[in-house]
Order: C-alpha cells, then sequence, then structure tokens
C-alpha cells in the first residue's frame, strides 16, 4: 500500500498547529500527546497504521469551518473520522495531517415525526437513531453490522449498507439532507430535512454520500425515519449444494420477492458457529440461507408460504422459520455471530467485500475455491446474498512471515475475480486505501480521471482525505486548472506496522 | 427570460458547419433547412422560443462522439433534446447552438429478466419499457403524465416524477447505469446493468440524473425493472373544504401508509372536468383526494380499510374505493383529464411545479388564493400531495398584452411561497431556464457556487446547454481554474416569440 510522502515541513509544526487549534476548539480537545495520539492510528483495518500529526475534537460547525478554514491557509491535510469501523482504511490517519473526529458532535438535533425525519449531527451512532424514535414506532432502516458504534456521518462517508440494505436501500436512499463544510470553511446545504427536499438541485448530496471524508466534512444530516415492520420472520432453509443455495437466491428474486434480508453461509461457517450457538446443522448441509420476510402480518404469512415453496422446488433439505420474535433472534444469531466464531478457528482473518450480479455467484464462489488452493490460506463465505455482496473471510496468521501479503493478494484476487463477472470493486465498505490500486482494473482512465474532477470541484488543493479512492494523484491543482487527462503521480511506500 | 448573446461568429458558419455534421451523421440527419427547423424551436413550454443552429440527429453513441468532439473543438454549443415535453425550457434551443435529439437512438438493447434490468438507449419512450417487458410481469415504475412521449434519456436529464413516484421514487431510483459522452467526445460508463453496479464509486450517474443536460449526453441507460403489482386499487375521498383533505394527507401518511399515488383535485378542477368525464361531484366538495394502494391483494385489502378509516376521521364526506380495473380506470380518469379540462377554461395556461413539506400545504395554498386576487388570474390546483409537489395551474390568455407576464409573475410568487415554506423550486419539471433567476433565492451563493464548479468539471467551456439552470455564467472558464467565487456575468435578453 503507497501514500503521500508526509510532509516533513507541516510535521515539525506540530506544537504550533497545536497550540492555533486550541485556540478553535479549547484546551482540552486537541490531542498532541503520542501515547493519547496512538489510539487513533488505525480503523477497522489494522493492518494499516499511522500516527496522526494531531487529533482534534470540534464541538459544533462553526469550529469545523475554523478549522477547515485553518488548515486550508497553512496548506494542513484533514482526515475526517467518526468512530473508526471503516473496514477499507477509510479513516487511516496521516503523518502530516489533523484527525478530524466527530465524537463530540453527538446530538439528535431533532425528531419530526410528521414529516418523518431526524435531524442528527454526524458522530451520532447509528443505533442511536432508532433508539430515538422507537416510541414513535419510527426506527433508521440502513444497518450495518458495525451499527452500535459506527457514525451516521460515516455511514454516510461510506454509503453504509447492512442486512437490510436488500429490500430497503443503503444509506443513500435514506439521507434528505446534510449541511457540510468545504475545505475552504464554506458551508453548503444539499436536500432538507422532509422527502423531496433535494429535488430540483444538482445532485451533490449524492456524490458527497460515499465520498469517503475527500470532498466536504458533513456536519449535519436529515435521516429518513420508516415505521417499523409490523411483523418480520425469519425461515431458515438449508442445501446440499452451494450451487442450489445460490440457485434459490435467484428463484426467490426471480418470483417477485424482494425480502427485507438474504444471507448465505457456508459449511465452515456453520461448523464455527454451531460452537457458539450450542446447535448442530445436519451434516449434509453444504450452505444455509436466512430469509427474513417483513411488512403486515398477513402479507408476511402468505410470503412466508412462497419463498418455502420456492426452496423446496431448489433442493431445500430442510426449512424453518420463526414464529415468535425469539424464534426469529435466535435464527439470526447464527448469523449475527458469525465473524466470532471464525475468530476462534484462526489468530487473524481479511474481510473484504465486493459485489456481483446474483446469477454470478457459484462462479466467483468456485473461483474463491481455487484462490484458497493457489494462496494456501483457509477461507469462510458468509455474506448478503439477495444483492450479491460478497464478503469473504480469509484466514491466516500475522505472526507468520508472508501471510498477511498472502491474505491481502487473495482478497485482491477475489476483488478481481468479481469485477471480471462484470462486479465491482465494494459492496459497503468503500475503496479507501484497501482497494485504491484496484481502482485501475474497474475503471477506465477517463472514468478516473472525470471522478478526480468532481474531487477537485469541491477539495482544489488536495487537503482532504488525500490518499484515498484514487491511485494516482490529481494533476488539477498543479496545473491550475482542470482536465488534465493523461499522466500519473505514483505514491510513494507508506510504512507498515 | 435572459439569455446568453448568440454568437453572430458561429451563426454565420450554420452551411459549413451542416456540411462537416452530416459527413459524421449522413445527409439527412442534419436539418438545416428554416422550415424544418421551427418544430424544433420550443420544449413543452410555449411561451420560450429560438430557433436552433441546426438540427443533428445521431444514429449511434460513435455519432455523438464525434459530433460532441467536433463542437468541442469549434466552440459549438450544443443543446441535447429527447421528444421536447420538458416544462421549465430546458430544452429550449440556441440560435449559436445545435439541437442534438435523441429520436434515432430508440431501442430496446437487452432485456435481462433474472436481473431485472433493461438496457436501453436514450430516445425511447418512457412506455415502450414498460410495454417490452410486459409479457415478463415488469414494468418501468416511474409514469411522469408525458410518459406516452417524454423520452427515458429525457426523464434522466429532468429526474422524471409522476403520479407513482411517492411508494416507489423518482427516476433517480431507477437508473442502474448509464454510458454518457462528454462534451469531448470521451465516453464515461456509471453503475452498470444490475442492482448495486454503482457501490463504491463516486456516485457521478447520481450527479448526471437530472443535470438537465449541462454535463453529458446520456447514449444508454440501464433501468431497473419492477414487478408489476398483484392488484391496485383507488380511493375517491371527497372532502368539504381544503384543509381537511390537507389534513387527510397527512394523516395517511402518518398511518404508517405509504400510498402508491395520493392525489389532490380543487373544486374548480373537478367542475371542469365533470363535463368531460359526465359525472357530477357533490356540490359540498371543496376538494378531492384521489389514494391508489397496490401490492398483493390481501394487503391492499387491508389498506383500503385503514385509509378509509382515516379518512372518515378526517371529515371526508364521500369515499368510493374500485373493486375492478375498469373502476379504478373510471376514477382515475378525472385526474388524468384535469389539464385537458381546465384548457378549456381559458384559452392559456401556464403551470409550474414547486414541492414544499406536507404539513405547509394549506399554508401555501391559502397564499395562492391571495395571490389569484392580486394578479386578477384564475388559477386551479391538481398535484401530487403525497409528496408535497404543486402544480398551480394558472389560467391567462395570451392574446391580452401583458396576461403572460402577469401569469409568469403569479408562478414565480408560487415558488418564492415554496422556498420560504421551507421547500424547493421544482418537483419533477427542472428549472430550465423558466426557474433559473429564481435559483438566488432557494440556494446561497456558496451553494450555487459549488453546483457551477461540478459542472465545470464536466464541461469547462460550457458549451453544454448553457444558459439553463444557474443564472450566471461560472466564471472558472474564464479564469482557467477553479474555485472563484465572486462576481457574476448576467445574461442579456433573449427575444420572446
Amino acid at each position: 500500500m503507497q501514500m503521500p510522502e508526509p510532509s516533513q515541513a507541516i510535521m515539525n509544526q506540530r506544537e504550533a498547529l497545536a497550540v492555533a487549534l486550541r485556540q478553535i476548539v479549547g484546551q482540552e480537545w486537541v490531542i498532541s500527546d503520542e501515547a493519547e495520539r496512538r489510539p487513533y492510528q488505525c480503523d477497522g483495518i489494522t493492518a494499516y497504521m499511522a500516527m496522526p500529526l494531531l487529533v482534534v475534537l470540534p464541538g459544533s460547525a462553526a469550529e469545523v469551518q475554523q478549522i477547515l478554514r485553518f488548515c486550508h491557509e497553512r496548506g494542513v491535510k484533514v482526515v475526517p473520522r467518526g468512530s473508526g469501523t471503516s473496514l477499507s482504511g477509510g479513516a487511516l490517519p496521516l503523518e502530516d495531517g489533523i484527525l478530524l473526529v466527530t465524537s463530540r458532535l453527538c446530538n439528535v438535533l431533532e425528531v419530526d415525526a410528521p414529516n418523518r425525519v431526524a435531524r442528527v449531527q454526524p458522530g451520532v451512532p447509528n443505533i442511536k437513531i432508532s433508539e430515538a424514535v422507537q416510541h414513535l414506532g419510527l426506527c433508521y432502516m440502513p444497518d450495518p453490522s458495525s451499527q452500535l458504534i459506527s457514525t451516521i456521518g460515516g455511514n454516510v462517508a461510506e454509503n453504509a449498507g447492512g442486512v437490510h440494505c436488500l429490500k430497503y436501500g443503503v444509506t443513500a436512499n435514506h439521507i434528505l439532507g446534510l449541511e457540510a463544510v468545504l475545505m475552504t470553511g464554506e458551508i453548503i446545504r444539499l436536500g432538507g430535512a422532509y422527502l423531496g427536499a433535494a429535488e430540483g438541485e444538482m445532485d451533490l448530496m449524492g456524490v458527497l454520500t460515499g465520498s469517503e471524508g475527500l470532498l466536504a466534512m458533513v456536519t449535519e444530516i436529515a435521516v429518513r425515519l420508516e415505521p417499523v415492520p409490523e411483523v418480520a420472520r425469519v425461515i431458515s432453509m438449508s442445501f446440499p449444494s452451494v450451487e442450489e443455495a445460490c440457485a434459490c437466491v435467484g428463484a426467490i428474486v426471480g418470483a417477485g420477492i424482494i425480502p427485507a434480508g438474504l444471507e448465505f453461509m457456508d459449511r465452515k461457517v456453520l461448523d464455527a458457529v454451531s460452537v457458539l450457538i450450542r446447535e448442530t446443522f445436519d451434516s449434509n448441509t453444504a450452505a444455509l440461507l436466512l430469509c427474513e420476510l417483513d411488512g403486515t402480518a398477513v402479507e408476511v404469512d402468505a410470503l412466508v408460504d412462497v419463498v418455502s415453496d420456492v426452496a423446496r422446488n431448489q433442493g431445500a433439505i430442510e426449512t424453518k422459520v420463526s414464529t415468535t420474535e425469539e424464534e426469529r433472534q435466535r435464527i439470526w444469531s447464527s448469523r449475527k455471530l458469525a465473524f466470532s466464531a471464525i475468530g476462534k478457528l484462526c489468530p487473524d482473518y481479511y474481510c473484504t467485500d465486493g459485489t456481483i450480479p446474483r446469477n454470478k455467484l457459484p462462479e466467483v464462489l468456485n473461483k474463491m475455491a481455487d484462490m484458497s488452493v493457489k494462496y494456501g490460506l483457509d477461507y469462510a463465505n458468509c455474506f448478503h446474498a439477495g444483492d450479491g455482496n460478497l464478503h469473504p473471510i480469509i484466514m491466516y496468521d500475522a505472526a507468520k512471515p508472508g501471510d498477511l501479503e498472502k491474505a491481502e493478494a487473495f482478497g485482491a484476487d477475489v476483488l478481481i475475480a468479481c469485477v471480471d463477472a462484470g462486479g465491482v470493486l465494494s459492496g459497503e465498505h468503500g475503496v479507501g486505501v484497501e482497494k485504491r490500486d484496484l481502482m485501475t482494473h474497474q475503471f477506465t482512465d477517463i472514468d478516473l480521471n472525470q471522478q478526480q474532477m468532481v474531487k477537485c470541484a469541491f477539495d482544489p488543493a488536495e487537503l482532504l482525505n488525500p490518499g484515498k479512492v484514487f491511485p494516482t494523484a490529481c494533476r488539477c491543482a498543479e496545473f491550475g486548472r482542470m482536465h488534465v487527462r493523461n499522466g500519473a503521480i505514483r505514491f510513494p511506500d507508506i510504512p507498515r506496522f
């Protein structure tokens, strides 16, 4: 992984910058002490680490404005960070950049039940939004696995998904308005606090959502609230082969049903999980699907019958349907514990994500088996089958020299196989640093250039989260203008910890 | 309405340009004859007219590439056009620009039923997509009133809505991939031909959707297909006052129901329509709501009961529910004929669109009554109540001096009232030239500047549909760089026909 060479000149100014930034946010909200900066040196991918120049915790949008204006004037880089659960290195600090952490911007500002919207600050953990509105029978739908910890600001930056995004859509489908601070310190307001508020304006809100902190620092978010579905039931379906399970995924959607969630677990995951949940799975089961259906009671009952029929026709060995909420939770626990369970099988694991058309699932899963042999590393599969979003879990031992590199190469091969199958590099984890150098495999130079033009339209000096997403530096700034369509500056190596 | 001063130098080259463009598209596909250009001089708003320099009808994306590259090199402006049904002047020609018409790019290229997607060319009329897939039980959901004529390319350019966009979302929610040609002639490909194909890339597809032809020329669109709902039923609900009808809109949504459509018609519309449909409405009815519910039969039956109860609690005089498809069509006919019916009451009418939070409906509707008195012009209301998307129909007589100007001023006052109520200038018609000069009322200079930065990141020479959407020219090109944040060049007047 290569990152831009840190600026020694900036690094030498650490204390002077700290003094200036403390005048904006107050003494205690700038962390310069090395030991106190250490907890911030990586995000959810611990393979990549760098110590931030300073950690700054603003308490208001006005402070964010002042910080960015100050950094813009001094040419200091800025990396935004929520809770640091990113799985692609999007919040990896820079040694010559400040880490701008949203922990103090953690208030639910307003709940407007009639218009079904909540205005929140970026540092609010995802789950806290639903908790704040559950007494109204409402919830915030997108549910990344990290939802207890990950912040809504980080969810916006990564356009986070989750089990229920098959039916309800990803973060972008649930954001009605954004307030964001540009690197110049100027505030832009996009959309608003009700459905339709973004009609008739250029969709900059969509561009910011999923832009991985490269365009602006979001300071307020208007999220869409939805009624909690009246009923949810889950069907567990076991299959004698991976192929039959994959075919069933297509058959369910082909029957006109978009389940609330449709998850796949292979035998390796089931074996690992059965230790934790103290339940065994039929020995003929090669793969299990969990299909959640929600809606009104009559609707769900009807859908349960259809899905059960489809599963039987597709060769399911067994189908189990939850009849109570407790049963539903118990059935889901196998999926929820999957990653912890795999963690007990190996010293370390590496999980990547790519998305493919649903009908390409068997092809790419078969390729993974070959890759496992090639790299001599074991793996397991537990993923969002309904939207073709793969999450291969590659097991390795970081203490073994070369093992991490092999795991990374395995992961890269999976992503390349996804792109070659007509898919994409990312489902919900973003590109960050992890997949950055694979972007040229998915996009043409023209496509990448156009994306970088838009980046430059927001941040021409490339001070916001540089070195992420794009494999080459944009040359716009160098030429003082846009539309330089050739040439590429390679980044030097970043030391690995 | 003001437009950029046309370039006489370019206008003098009409025949030379025609010769060169004919080498790209063939002799018959460049229209230079004045009489043959006349049908293209306006779009759905006939108040604004301009004769295009030339009309060019490319037959392939490769020809579009060559045309744009040629125009880019010569500095010739380009206005894209589908069927010309735009209601904001988005396809208004320029006297010194070619009109690039998609009529020949009218093929459904591929229907992929398992992945629920169709690949189509931009000139395909909206309704043709559903017709091409109806044998599979599928359809393309967004249904603008113009759907028999308007093209999918134009729908993408305007991010078109429709009656069913309350439940199913606008065009942007149904586009999975785009191929587009930049003004330089380069092709970009965004998203792809399956759900999730746009994950993990900067959302340029979202920016293109609704960009009103200012960023690139779309040459291929992958649209999402949905199963045709099993059952649809409509409830007609009459109310003794506008306020009670508006309150019922909020109460239905507040009951956790998002209807497939929720339309409002005032007494003036009902009186006009009753002549055409030969049916009378109860004399105590001041406003009528039409609420469509769709889904499985059991689900729809249950929802019909809930909505009927809500309506009665909100003071409905009468509720009628369709029991057959024929009845459903008959009930909807009043809404579908509304604009034709109003057309019979007056020589001319002017319809604008703005969107407001649902709970602001009574406030803005009351203001309209005052405006009607102020301008001495009659008006009627028939609109998408569920998403707060107003379509006031202002009646005037173009033959009366000053009447059009009064109608425009009335329309502008309505839009300003929408923005002042926390709403926006447009719901589904776009900004075009009609609302361009009102943009400063909705957006700050910083917001507008940022939108223009992004425009410049696609088309720095401002050759694609210039003079639309933004009230001032962007100064980026002038300075050869981005981020000029002050100053504004006013456009001179365009002659009105």
